[in-house]
């Protein structure tokens, strides 16, 4: 009768004690309480929402569900960071290697592409030997060794997000902003670093389409994470264009490279030194400009580009590639996507670039699913540029030939041309913090 | 991924169409989707409730689940009547016998007390020898004989009922009145008759305990049967003070008696003449004033009582203690309740009254409980009426004398005594018919 007692509290617009929460989640994970109880509570949750108590206590229960990362055998201030995903979001492989030149650790657990958004574990894998399992004495190791290790999740990290999530999937309640920010912070309060920066992206190409939702779901997770003793800083970053100009496993590292060499494009270089300004920051490494400016200088003096060939190293990866990306395997198929009259680039659905770019190869339709890591797209204009009728907008790649019709069909649907030039639009819409949120 | 979809259109404030409706209770039934899903349903129902189409269909698909009754093999009109619950509320006992004695069939399944309400078929199983399993050929010849008879639930009769109440019981969705109606309207469609009474109960003692709630739950229930191809009437009375003055089995059997021999108490008798009275209407006998007329002329002349006599001994049970009621039974312990001081009676918790009846025996607090069919209470004093301090305003019935602690404490508590007279309320609310509600 508890469970019943929570549920029709919950459904009345109360709240529940953090005993209620913890109890709940634990008879939940431990099979007590059935899913379909679980399933009405959530849906009450989706139209009554939660308090910051409600959702502080959730986190913590979820973390608490399976191992909590202990991360004390890494020398210093350990800070992860999150992105709620988005399309040709390669900012793990430039940021962390920034931050770890600049002396701040980063021990991060990333996961795979599933969906129209690729997966920081798949990209790395497209470096030839680059191994993402690694033992916790290796992972450790490679942090102190190379200041940044990144590797696929390992263990039993919070058993009760992943119950709780195929849950909601299955029952319409994934888009509540308070069961979204439960589930990201659970997993980051387990993996134990001590400061969290969040991306948290927003439009076409984002899980949040607008700029309102997005702030929402920051401030949520900030203040879990503060309150749960983690320095946390979101910042809300723009999703609504395809991120620099490369989508794709191996083409997202060469970008990547391009960027940590100084030679990225400028979108993908800005919200990058804007990212690890922030986590510079939290580790107490100076003031924003002095932070901002020290990012600046890990890529203009190489040390960025060092600490990534380091970790690439460490984890069994063929750092020659790095050295030189034209070793990297090609894709055996090319096709250019042509303009189809002149005008100006008013919009590309971000959402569609990513699946055309998975179509090619480049992710998965379910979690068995081989990937192409050659396969992908390449950008040659993005939304605001002028193109002439005929003129290339964008390379398309793939190992599958067939792979192109259904691939090309969407791409091309993603993009809209008009004659009037469109608004431009910020890369970051704001910056949430403990104190408050700055656009 | 079909209910999925359902789900999420209901949660977003969408209607589902028949054939949705229809194809998610056939797939609930037969197992194919899941305790969770449904949950998730109904509690996105709660909140956003069902359009008339979607509750129409939603009572054709669970009518439909299992047998559907068909009555034709009985001559004439059927009417049905269903109470949602009370206490003392012996009304079928009278009005089925009024109306079958003026020539309109009722062929009527009942149901056993559960908590603090009584139920019907226990109520006759205090007449010796009364059977309340009848085959259907049993059922159909004791109508056209006597014409009524009053049997359990028999058959697989609405089973998707059963299965969406147990579902709805622990998921804190019981309390959504378009969930509400499709229950009660299901097993009302599935029953058969031609015409349905609803009695819609109000106040302390009621599931409803508004009049507000009760008149939007008998909106609700009038247009599925109208939509339906049935005549429906209902009307909300009160049930703020219990209904007569006996609760308990052979005690309002006796009452039932009492009044259909023109010596019942001013309450059950006129609320009786006006549930009777409407059901001979929706029959085609008249005019309402006219039919009005009729039950009470029914129960002047005997007919009434003659009727009811009639289907007692075709169901085998003694009719000497219809006769003579001084035949049945008695309790083995009698005790009075003492008015504590002297005032008004200015309030009855009629809930509490049914606790404390079911506590001396009368219920069940389990469906494996026996009953003892002589235990109950006898009101002596009601709701407005004067007290003087030590007068008896009731008598307690047991058979355990241990019974009576728990049950004096529980009705004593129910009575709120005072020195001001209480605003008298009205027995009939309103009455809700396809043309509106009038009260």
């Amino acid at each position: 009768m508890r469970m019943y007692e929570l549920i029709m509290k919950k459904r009345n617009g109360g709240a529940l004690s953090k005993e209620e929460i913890t109890d709940m989640i634990n008879g939940y994970v431990d099979g007590t309480i059935p899913d379909y109880q679980m399933a009405a509570f959530l849906m009450a949750v989706y139209f009554r929402g939660m308090t910051e108590e409600e959702t502080l206590a959730m986190t913590q229960a979820v973390a608490q569900s399976g191992d909590m990362v202990d991360l004390s055998a890494i020398e210093g201030v350990k800070v992860d960071k999150h992105s709620t995903g988005g399309v040709g979001d390669k900012t793990t492989l430039i940021v962390a290697p920034i931050v770890a030149s600049c002396g701040v650790k980063v021990a991060k657990m990333s996961g795979r592409g599933l969906g129209h958004t690729g997966g920081t574990i798949d990209k790395l894998e497209s470096i030839p030997g680059f191994q993402t399992s690694l033992s916790q004495e290796k992972f450790f190791e490679t942090v102190n060794k190379a200041g940044l290790s990144v590797i696929g999740q390992t263990g039993n990290l919070t058993p009760g997000d992943k119950k709780l999530y195929a849950l909601r999937d299955v029952t319409a309640t994934v888009d509540s902003i308070p069961l979204i920010a439960v589930s990201i912070m659970s997993k980051k309060l387990a993996a134990g670093s001590d400061c969290i920066l969040l991306d948290v992206k927003t439009g076409s190409g984002a899980f949040m389409k607008t700029v309102e939702d997005s702030i929402r779901l920051a401030e949520e997770m900030v203040t879990i994470g503060e309150n749960a003793g983690r320095r946390t800083i979101a910042l809300i970053t723009d999703m609504d264009i395809p991120l620099g100009n490369n989508i794709g496993n191996s083409l997202e590292v060469i970008e990547a490279v391009e960027t940590l060499q100084g030679n990225g494009p400028e979108d993908l270089t800005e919200v990058c030194v804007q990212l690890a300004s922030n986590m510079l920051f939290m580790a107490g490494k100076g003031e924003m400009d002095a932070c901002e400016e020290m990012a600046r200088q890990a890529i203009q003096n190489g040390s960025a580009l060092e600490s990534l060939k380091t970790m690439v190293k460490a984890q069994g990866g063929d750092v020659s590639v790095i050295e030189d990306t034209d070793r990297f395997e090609k894709a055996v198929y090319r096709k250019e996507v042509l303009a189809p009259r002149s005008g100006y680039i008013t919009h590309m659905d971000t959402e569609a670039c990513g699946i055309a770019s998975s179509l090619l190869g480049a992710g998965r339709a379910t979690k068995e699913d081989a990937i192409d890591y050659t396969a992908g797209i390449i950008l040659k204009k993005k939304t605001g540029d002028y193109v002439e009728r005929g003129e290339c907008i964008a390379e398309l790649f793939t190992s599958d030939e067939k792979r192109f019709v259904a691939a090309e069909e969407k791409f091309d649907a993603a993009i809209c041309i008009a004659d009037e030039a469109p608004n431009e639009k910020p890369l970051i819409y704001a910056r949430v913090t403990k104190d408050g949120v700055r656009h």
